[in-house]
Formats: C-alpha cells, sequence, structure tokens
C-alpha cells in the first residue's frame, strides 16, 4: 500500500469504529486526524468547538496566516509545505537565546516569553499550544490587555499541573478556540489539528 | 512554580492515579514518562519489555549509543543536549533528498529507506519508531539477515493499518525492544521513552 492508501484505509476504520457518534461535519476531520495521531477515540468528545471557528481558521489560513506552536515538536509536525503554498510560516521561539535570557531576568517561563516574541509578529497569527499552560495564560493576557488579537488558539497542552485549568479559563476568552478539555493533548494532537485544517484549506481528500 | 517543580508534581500526581498497579521498577520510569506525555493511562499496562533491556539500553547509552528515530517530530522530542553529554546524537534521514529518490525507484517507503540508511552507520544503534511500521518491518528484516544489530528497537508506531501486527512481529526478533502492544503509540511516545533512558543514564531525578 502507499501512503495515501494507508491514511484513507486508516480514516476509513475510524470512521468504522465511530460508529454512529454523532460528530459535526465541520469538526469531524479534525477529531479524526487527532485520533490518527494518537490511536485515542477520547479525543472524539474531549475536543471542544468555539461557534465556526473551523469555517474562519480555513478563511485565516487562505490568507496567509502564520501558525505559532510553542513546541519544536509541534512545529515539527506541521505541514509546512502544505502552509507555505498559502504564503504562511510556522514559529517557535521557545528555543532562543534572547527568549531564554529574558525568562531568565523576569523569573517565568520560556514559553510565556517565546509567546510575548510572537504576538510582535506582523501576521494574522494562528497560535497551536500543545505542551505549556503557561503559553496558554500569556495568550489569554495579551489577548485580554489588547494587545494581540489571534485568528485562533489551538489550546491542547497535556499533563497534570494546571493544564485543565488554563484550557477551562481559554474557552472563557472572546477568541475563535479549539480546546481539548481534560488532562490529554500534546504537540503531536496541536500538529494533527493544525494539518487538518490546512488539509481542509487546500481542499486535500481527507 | 518552577519547570522542574511542575515535572515532580505531575510525576507524583501520576503515582497517586497509579495507585496499587504492580509496575516493575525499572519499567516505572519510561512508563510514566510515557503517560506525562499524553496523560494517557494506557501506558501502564501496553508498554511490553524483553529480559532486562533497561539495563542494557542504559548501559549502551552511556556506551555512546546514537539514536535514530523515523520521524523529525520524535527526533525534536528527544533531549540531545543529555544525549550529547554521553556521546550520542540524534538521526532522521527520512526526508533526505537520496533517500525519497531511492524509494521511489525501488517503489517503497522512505521509512524503509531510512532505515537501510541508518544501519550503515558505524555507531551502537538504538531505534525509535514511533510512526511508521514499514520502517519497524525494515529493522526486522536486516536484523534477521545479519545486516544490523542494534542495542534497543523502541517499536510504539500509532495507528490502524499493518501497525498493530507489525509491533507484534517485532516481539518475536531477537533483539531488545520496548514495544507498545495495540494500535497506540506516536513520536512523542517514542521520544518520551528515549528521554526516561537518558534521565536513567545520567542519574537525573525523575
Amino acid at each position: 500500500m502507499l501512503p495515501f492508501e494507508i491514511e484513507k484505509e486508516s480514516f476509513r476504520m475510524i470512521d468504522e469504529i465511530l460508529g454512529e457518534t454523532t460528530i459535526n461535519p465541520l469538526h469531524a476531520p479534525l477529531i479524526k486526524r487527532a485520533i490518527h495521531t494518537s490511536a485515542d477515540f477520547d479525543y472524539a468528545t474531549n475536543l471542544c468547538f468555539s461557534d465556526h471557528v473551523v469555517e474562519r481558521a480555513i478563511q485565516a489560513l487562505k490568507n496567509g496566516a502564520h501558525i505559532v506552536t510553542d513546541t519544536q515538536m509541534a512545529k515539527a509536525g506541521i505541514n509546512k509545505t502544505t502552509l507555505a503554498s498559502l504564503g504562511g510560516e510556522v514559529h517557535c521561539f521557545v528555543a532562543d537565546e534572547d527568549v531564554a535570557k529574558r525568562a531568565k531576568e523576569e523569573g517565568t517561563t520560556r514559553s510565556a516569553i517565546a509567546i510575548e516574541k510572537a504576538a510582535e509578529l506582523n501576521y494574522p497569527l494562528i497560535f497551536a499550544v500543545g505542551n505549556a499552560p503557561t503559553a496558554l495564560m500569556k495568550i489569554k493576557e495579551l489577548i485580554e490587555t489588547g494587545k494581540l488579537s489571534p485568528e485562533l488558539v489551538i489550546g491542547v497542552p497535556v499533563g497534570f499541573v494546571n493544564v485543565v485549568e488554563s484550557k477551562e479559563q481559554m474557552m472563557q476568552v472572546n477568541v475563535p478556540y479549539i480546546v481539548a478539555k481534560g488532562r490529554k493533548g500534546g504537540s503531536n494532537i496541536a500538529a494533527a489539528l493544525c494539518n487538518a485544517l490546512l488539509y481542509m484549506a487546500v481542499n486535500r481528500q481527507i
């Protein structure tokens, strides 16, 4: 089987297992791609979408939105060729020297400072957070103080400390969001959700 | 909380949830780190370890073993600073032009050809496969034909087509292995298992 055939058959199997589960057709490609990357069917029920978020995100990508991730892993997993075909790029500043220096000086996390640096980019921005609740909380703060107005926030940090809370709080912010309720998420899920939106934006099958 | 404190508290919470679950103490750091990266407690029961694999893997890392991954995502997730402190490096050849060219010529996957290229490296090797069952099947073939003798195979591809079978077959090969039985796994899990072994090799807490 060729890679595309394997992917097609995988999605057919996911459909079969999902069976009669009720899923909004616009959310389905994102939910299925999260399941495809984790084999974890919890993503059929834990992903939360703000109103019209998928249509808006697709439009933003078509308009050349750039994507900001909180980890190199999420950046590595995003289909940069498809994103570039729409005029976008992926940015991740967490490993930058100036970010590490400022985080140390200000006694905060590199993840939070990396978001501040990203907020200075002059592009429409999609944030994809798969790891750091502090990144998500920094995005919330910048939105609420009028310093950032993202096209979309993908809030899927994974873990045990402040993770559930950061996601609940993000869903209270007036911004288009896709959030995985509960502890689950990760860089792989963040990348998968970005890729699902990218493939919808370029009308790629699956 | 500082990042290290967050990690410590996360592992405490994982311990609390695992409760009385019986886990081999040598396997525990790997299982917990897989749970830490996914918040998925299935990894408490689906990870399978060949005899003495953890002791052997730690020794291999201390001897300067290099790690080969099947995806850039897994490579991105591995702690390369800790690996370098032991004399190792991470390699991933899947995006190389010569690999793409040969895969096309031979009508096979880039993942399989990337493993053939890695097998020519003159280092003790640990393979960490989080995505491609064809990579795992190529490793099996090279071992069985005497062309490869890895220190360890981490076999945690995720998915629906040939994934379960490839992992079952890997566990029949005469090689030290760590395998996630069933459909689950991923690049994040592959990286987490490598990092757990690295931290054991340098006696890092948690």
